[in-house]
């Protein structure tokens, strides 16, 4: 298990600190860990989404589910953050998502296009921004150049930047899969690589081991393959995200392994708002008491 | 059926809701509903649309019939905003439309290329501007760059953005084609995702579903369907298009859908015009006998 | 006594609003009101500010002091921000203070020249901007210049503009001088006409009259002067600054008037802490006691 | 074999050569010879680099490394010194890598995308830039069009330039391969023409001749290979590269032989921290004492 | 006595940080304190300070003065730095000085013009750059603009900025003169307040007491004038200048008392190069031999 990192010892700039201790101790627990409520769905899968919970499709009702749910942060679009952000401006910190993209042409050669701007996040009030980078895709020319310009502004204005580091891309899907030990792990180094402040990862998969490299074709425990994942990480926050929905108990396992490991937090979207209101408040809840054992002094 | 979203409580920029309030309260019907009159066929199809009545293919006719039916808004292009608008200028709003396309080229990595910017439009005393986005192009990294300028300067300029999302490129086309309700449900939702404060879609066609997502293979009236696509849009207001010409019964009973779904009103081009004047001013007087029935208070 | 403005019907933006939220709501008394601590007398009058108490040199002590008396921000200078802010981010706003000037120099054409940028103040996590007007110098065209700069760029990124509006220069000392009645009633005005979205103004002395326009003539109680000030300054939120150290009940009284008469706050700097750290500690509590008596809603 | 650049005959700038004197003469050996720890394969690799010794996953150790073994500079992607370096800043000088890639996708037209900036290693103090240039590649344009800003940005801010040219693509594949006599040694000339200040390089192998050029089918010693490949690099200081971990006497030797040839010095990352701390610094002290013999006065 | 400030707690950028160890712990004694030599005389003065030591006109001369004499670093200006740097680029930090003027015209409404920027000192390889503050002067509005620049500037691009604090302008001359207490106190802390990294002062004389503010009327001792003076810089480290020459027992005491009241070290121009050469470094041996016994951790 990774020591927690502390922004004290962070080396981060004022700016980032300063919005980074808003979301880690004046809102959610209060305690340095995360929730976050990410709800950019409507643009990546389209309103498929929604069907299982229709009123999961209006997102004023999920700004008040993120406010309920005591949650340290809402991350959405500039689209939504226009039309629904001001209502509750500074009452739930905000993540504005700097890029993202539909489902509808191949992932082969992913790239997730930039559709807002650092600048765009200050003037919202925003408290960090996100940005999808698709580690393994072809296009990681373009994607390394659009993100370049996004950890420049936000170091420039202080902003913390959360990076969605998914593996993507023809070449991964050959080498064990997007959610592979392996591709994970390489996934949470780039992000600390090239400077994200906070990466979010998918649950690492260590029994997904065809066709990977050598050294992860051993046999892992899922809790050792999170411990690797933090530390691949190192002084870049890590988040651990729900992904599709899944059952409550290998979800909130997979929580506790993730928090034990010296995770940051959790980003749980769909398995939150796919079920109705007092469903999702009483998941919050459990989650919250996983948060609650693992405060970062 | 949504409640139709007022100015007041829209969170709009006092630039945006200003332009708004003269196209919705003090043109067409003055009630808050709107009748647009789109006019970029000549570049979009060529002139092979206006075989049916030649006068059409002249601009000044065009303009004079916006003013003649009473329309909210004409869209057009920048060439014909420089040589016909300047007559008419502020007698009828003017919604600049800033890329567009010739259909020469295939439609597989469809993408509508800038010609005008929001600059243009301020210039030229526009109410608004038009932006066609591609929901679901290959070249969708190209199209969400050129539209996160238009996006940015429009939000700068106070100009509130019309966007023509229209599903298309060769994966729409293998899932459903362009007007399925999956295709038009989902671009509606991209465009309130990506911060349109208007958008413009076909009427949806939920009997088109064939290697559509699976919630989509459901039984749906299309006053269900155009129900879902107005609540996706959420707070961005919405227009449906007359598309090409068809039966008037038709038409009227899916324009008679629209407003009572919520839509905020009508965008009918080639109905209207490929016809004789007398025709034409006897279908609008139809259209606005609907949009009379829902004010928006 | 006026309605205290609610951040729901300012009509500010989504930026202003979030970051007004946390300063009002989020901090101090979290009711809505604010308490702020100024800390830029050492530039504007030199260390002899300190004798009174030699341990409020000290940058660091003040910014503690600031957390320990559950104030609602700190105003500050970049270099003491740069130096001093860091190692407390987020933990009290910030209010970065872009112009200052020695009092060296005479005042017969003061003018508060800029040192820093609303840029700085993003980049820093600042929560808002101050900016030291003259209201009746004869340098205004200089004043106006730069402040219009910081205006804009306030606006552009979302940050609250407070202005330190200081009736001042050789005319305003033939006209009753900067305390009069006259003279802060019309600065607030100026604030409110020029843009700010908080002005901080002295407590008005209507006893003082000499040389001023006719209507300032009569006789006004000190709480009929503050009523009106707070109501030139309409939208604009009002802060009432406690000056240079005046006698405990004096200063209390005013306070109480201020609140009273609808004032969204108090800005108390010397009074603070040019006394002992526990004497500090009481006068603040007092203050918080009548800010406890207005909430906003 | 050629006599070392000295730099008051190199035509430098002033900061490149006050950078460079810092690197060279005033960390490490002193004497004028260099040895570097690179260490961005986390991004290149990705952490199966790390199993080996798990510990050198971490960049806080690599950094004390590089300072216990008085190595003459770092070499690290902007995320690693973003984090790692402020708390050693100065201690030992820090190249910043400016461009890197994941080994995911296929190298046949491989290019490195920049993620960083020369103005940002400006801003984090570092003494060099490093960018590396797939020689050979077919997207030798892109590569050209990047390498062009970042050679101007170091002439512009006098930053040193260390060229990491590796041949690389299909092409080279099919000739020989990337460490042949004639891949190496072109790649050295290409630095010098592009104008690198430095330029890496992995030690030339002359028995890899299979479909090479006429020229470089005859036999070659190591000793001639490497003299051949540091006159080619002319004025542009020449680091062999020790490449993945090999046997250590054997590396001795290669460094041997460069040194001998007129190399400037050594860049060994894997052959140095994949090995348990002690025994790092035991090869470490080895490769220094070749270097304490080819001082440049 | 205050505590010296330490690189490791001062909340400084990477790059000032990497700059500021550079000059002290990398030049010099290395134990933290710093010994400059000032040489823009030519410029403030002209020739007629170099009468007394011919030599001392050669800037030539002047480099290798500062490098025999161990200095952690030279000031002059761009065209000094331009022609006589290069050769010894690296061995001794540059700190550029960006501003000057000449004593010609009167001091009345004092400026120093900006003449170089601080990319200017970053193409040089500078590890500083300097500024001169005339604190004080009428002309304050002109000087805080430029200032601003620099100081932002030097922020981007992570240059310690050195601020020669002058008190200066008729309003100075009126209360106490330049090196009163009252004086070299208020500049001390203008520098802290505006940004400063460091800031030059002269020695104060608590005896000068004519016509300043009530507090510095009292007695003072030098050695707690010149304490208050660094207690007054708080976290902007303290260099004293030895100013125009004077006996040299005199100044050791001074050089003494500054050290003692926790000054990061001292700056001697002509009480070092207005004599000849072995003297200059008989001087430069005793003041070194105070540094060395303040050493900063």
């Amino acid at each position: 298990m990774s020591t927690r990192l502390r922004l004290a010892t962070s080396g981060l700039s004022a700016g980032k600190r300063a919005r980074l201790h808003r979301i880690l101790y004046q809102n959610g627990l209060g305690n340095g860990t995360a929730l976050f409520l990410p709800y950019d769905q409507g643009l990546e899968h389209g309103p498929r989404d929604f069907f299982a919970d229709p009123i999961a499709a209006d997102p004023h009702y999920i700004v008040r589910l993120a406010l309920e749910g005591g949650f340290n942060g809402i991350a959405i679009q500039i689209g939504l953050a226009e039309k629904f952000y001001w209502e509750y401006a500074g009452e739930v910190p905000l993540i504005l998502k700097l890029n993202g993209k539909t489902d509808i042409p191949s992932d082969s050669r992913a790239i997730s296009p930039l559709h807002a701007s650092v600048e765009d996040a200050v003037r919202l009030g925003a408290d960090a921004v996100g940005y999808t980078l698709y580690v393994g895709t072809p296009a990681q020319d373009a994607d390394f150049a659009q993100y370049r310009q996004v950890r420049q502004d936000a170091q420039r204005f202080g902003m913390p930047l959360v990076v969605w580091a998914y593996p993507r891309g023809e070449a991964i899907e050959r080498k064990g899969g997007k959610d592979s030990f392996y591709a994970v792990h390489y996934a949470a180094r780039v992000a600390s690589e090239l400077g994200a402040d906070v990466v979010k990862v998918n649950f690492p998969h260590p029994e997904k081991h065809a066709e990977v490299p050598a050294p992860y074709g051993a046999e892992f425990t899922s809790q050792e393959a999170i411990d690797a994942v933090v530390r691949a990480a190192n002084r870049t926050m890590l988040l651990v995200s729900g992904g599709s929905r899944a059952g409550d108990d290998v979800m909130i396992e997979k929580a506790e392994e993730s928090m034990a490991a010296g995770a940051t937090g959790l980003i749980f979207g769909r398995n939150v708002w796919q079920r109705d209101h007092d469903e999702s408040l009483r998941l919050v809840d459990r989650l919250r008491q996983i948060l609650a054992k693992y405060p970062t002094p």
